[in-house]
């Protein structure tokens, strides 16, 4: 009896085992198709190079934004896709002015020396949604290297003030966007905290782990509690340079000009294709990243990369003729930088309509080599890891948990699905963020693709096996 | 007494958990702080930069080769080393000459048109090692995209004429190493091939995967029973707008110019620092890339990353005040690229010399985002995998079997040590390899202090544990 047990064990372990290994070939087969079909035939590279070279950056507001929302539109028309639609979303409409101009007098403690002034002029951005300076706004530079520093500084040394935010990018943190938490906070609530003090205007150092001489930009927010004051980022350079200066004892004072203005709420859309689900259609497996871009650069790995990771991702699969259980839907979300309205909306209306996501993926961490996958929960990166052995061949090693993008994760509080965000190697992508280094030549044509098939894959057994219950 | 004796065994299984525990905290903290060193004070970049501009490349028995030999071993001096020395070796002494030309002139077969000529000029580069042609070189071109092309044409076709080798990477290998050597035998024994079949010249597409209009060079072997005839590479974008023009009819005829020429072996060294053990001085882990590099560019990726990265990781350790228990050994080889008498003669005198290797491991292939190891034996890589949580957090996934390297390779004859090859990501690696793209600029900061980090780190776990028996 006890043998006949253990041999009927044995038996029927054989028999998953036996399924299990057929699946697992078949699987195996099919994800080398997809990464085949990207690397030899794929689209992704010409694609990015139209929406880089032929439209521009894009942001929200912007003819080029525009642009993007009728060729995403078009694009996945000429690829077949079932269905493809807008939705209508109204979004802020920034516009950085022509004159962007910063100088800057170096007076040197030396009075000996026969010319005391060192002038400067940096090359500087307007920070994403800063108001102007409406004509010239002149005043002393006080330099910072912390929120504490700043505030223990206080109101009596810092009215009157252009506050200068010169704190670094930790460059230990092997995850770069960690440290771009820990560090963006000057960029995103310098102002308001230098201006609760009675600070005139702010200039922020660059937030990126480059050394590089052009500035990065990025949003500033405002909250309504304090006057709103001008803030401008300079390269790390430009910073580094100042900040040395000024540790020698220089007086800096600035004359700042910018034109940057704020118009009246516009209408712009979020971009939807659809391939339906051929047994349980009423299942979403959504795979985005986001349209707009800042207004320097080309938005290449901020977010054209993850756009066109999102549409290639699809059209792969309708190429190699799968079909899939479920709908597979790629959405081109608006407004993330600065708003994030495409994909709050974007959740409301999935609410509203009471759509079953069983997963939303985003690409918006660039296009570099591919990694793996982020998952908001646990129960679904389980999941997932059993499928690692099958990407193990693509170098796709990164399993973790993790946030899934700032469009994707608006559907947090209403979906049991999983949310996951893509993972490329991120140690160049600061280099590239938000600024003019951000463009198609700084994007590799393989890794691209690579990422594309990646994302591919992972939709591929997310439809055919889903997460379980 | 059963349970005394499992209660004996949990006991002791308890004492090496927390020795285990504790070792991998250790561990855990030791290699933080090596990645945050080369992270924050490493030299990795900036030595680079020596080495790619102030030197730069570096064709073994140049000029440019001994600045190399002496920069090196003052650096490793000025480091701190215990021992740096020469080891001198003959080298081959070949040199490209000031002309490099070729003429390509397309007759239309469609004799209606006004001009029935195109003519071409377009770069090329003599392959390394290649003779030259001793005046001008004419002959009609004959396109083969693969060796058993040519030898179907056999003599009576290919007698007299300049083969054209057009024979593509294969992009679809996700190790591009792979697609490397299944096309790389164009450049090496191509003009071999076709000299046995009475064929003048060779000119062979690039070995690339990119999509880009500048030849990459590489060495040309010839065996001593055929005629010796010069070899060039064009870029893949000629090689495709050739093969287009050829395949709607074009007669290709052209003219070639090289001036290359071979000179008497000469004398160079490998560079070789230590740090001596403290226990077991005899036993050696030695880490080496390759000083020469072809004569365009400036072999930064190739193998200048590797120089580095072996130099860097030795340096961390000692920066931090860690007391090896073995002696840690760099070497930069001479002449890896055409000829391999560095590695060769390394390996000789270390077995004549009876010299005890733990570990050699090699950095070439180049200075990409790190990925992890190749282990030449199985037994080296178990033990090596019971290490990789470790190297998790710093994305270091790949543990597997494989190559060394050239050099390193050449002790497996007489080391029962583990030979280990350096795994950085190769998607871009042979975008610049052996080309005027294999430049400083095309290296990552972040990217080779990593790579550093994660060599230093591995012989830090070497040298405290072993590899066992």
């Amino acid at each position: 009896m006890m043998v006949a047990k253990v041999f009927f064990v044995f038996f029927i372990s054989s028999i998953i085992c036996v399924c299990s290994n057929a699946q697992q070939k078949e699987d195996s087969i099919f994800i080398k198709k997809i990464y085949n079909e990207s690397l030899t035939n794929g689209k992704a590279y010409t694609d990015l190079h139209y929406l880089c070279k032929k439209i521009g950056c894009r942001v929200s507001g912007s003819k080029q934004a525009q642009m993007a929302v009728d060729w995403t539109n078009a694009l996945m028309k000429s690829y077949g896709f079932d269905t493809v639609y807008l939705q209508q979303i109204e979004v802020p409409n920034w516009k950085r002015g022509k004159k962007e101009k910063l100088y800057v007098r170096l007076l040197n403690p030396n009075k000996e020396v026969k010319d005391p002034f060192i002038n400067m002029t940096p090359k500087i951005t307007a920070l994403g949604g800063s108001v102007g300076t409406n004509g010239k706004l002149d005043g002393d530079l006080i330099e910072v290297k912390s929120f504490d520093e700043l505030k223990a500084l206080g109101a009596e040394k810092v009215k009157g003030k252009i506050v200068f935010f010169n704190i670094k990018m930790d460059p230990t943190n092997i995850q770069t966007f960690k440290s771009y938490g820990g560090c963006v906070t000057q960029r995103v609530s310098g102002a308001d905290e230098a201006s609760a003090l009675g600070a005139k205007a702010v200039i922020i150092r660059s937030v990126t782990l480059a050394d590089d001489d052009h500035p990065h930009t990025g949003s500033v927010r405002y909250e309504d509690s304090v006057a709103r004051i001008p803030a401008v980022a300079i390269s790390t350079q430009t910073a580094d340079q100042l900040s040395a200066k000024i540790k020698k004892g220089f007086k800096a004072n600035i004359t700042l000009e910018l034109e940057s203005k704020w118009l009246p709420d516009t209408i712009s859309y979020n971009v939807i294709g659809e391939i339906r689900g051929s047994k349980s259609p009423e299942k979403i497996i959504a795979v985005g990243g986001h349209l707009d871009s800042w207004d320097i650069g080309e938005g290449a790995h901020d977010d054209g990369a993850g756009c066109i990771h999102s549409i290639e991702s699809i059209r792969l699969l309708k190429q190699l003729g799968y079909k899939p259980n479920n709908t597979l839907r790629v959405v081109m979300f608006m407004n993330e930088e600065n708003g994030l309205r495409g994909g709050k909306n974007y959740a409301s209306i999935a609410k509203a309509k009471n759509e079953k996501h069983i997963a939303g993926i985003e690409s918006d961490a660039g296009g570099l080599v591919p990694r793996g996958f982020s998952f908001e929960k646990k129960q679904f990166l389980d999941v997932a890891k059993s499928w690692a052995q099958l990407f193990k061949p693509y170098n796709i090693h990164y399993f973790e948990l993790g946030g899934s993008g700032a469009d994707m994760g608006q559907l947090s509080k209403d979906t049991d699905g999983a949310l996951i965000g893509f993972v490329p190697d991120n140690q160049r992508y600061f280099d590239f963020h938000h600024s003019e280094a951000d463009v198609f030549e700084n994007v590799n044509r393989r890794e691209l693709e690579l990422g594309a098939a990646t994302i591919s894959s992972m939709i591929y057994l997310i439809d055919k096996y889903g997460f379980g219950k």
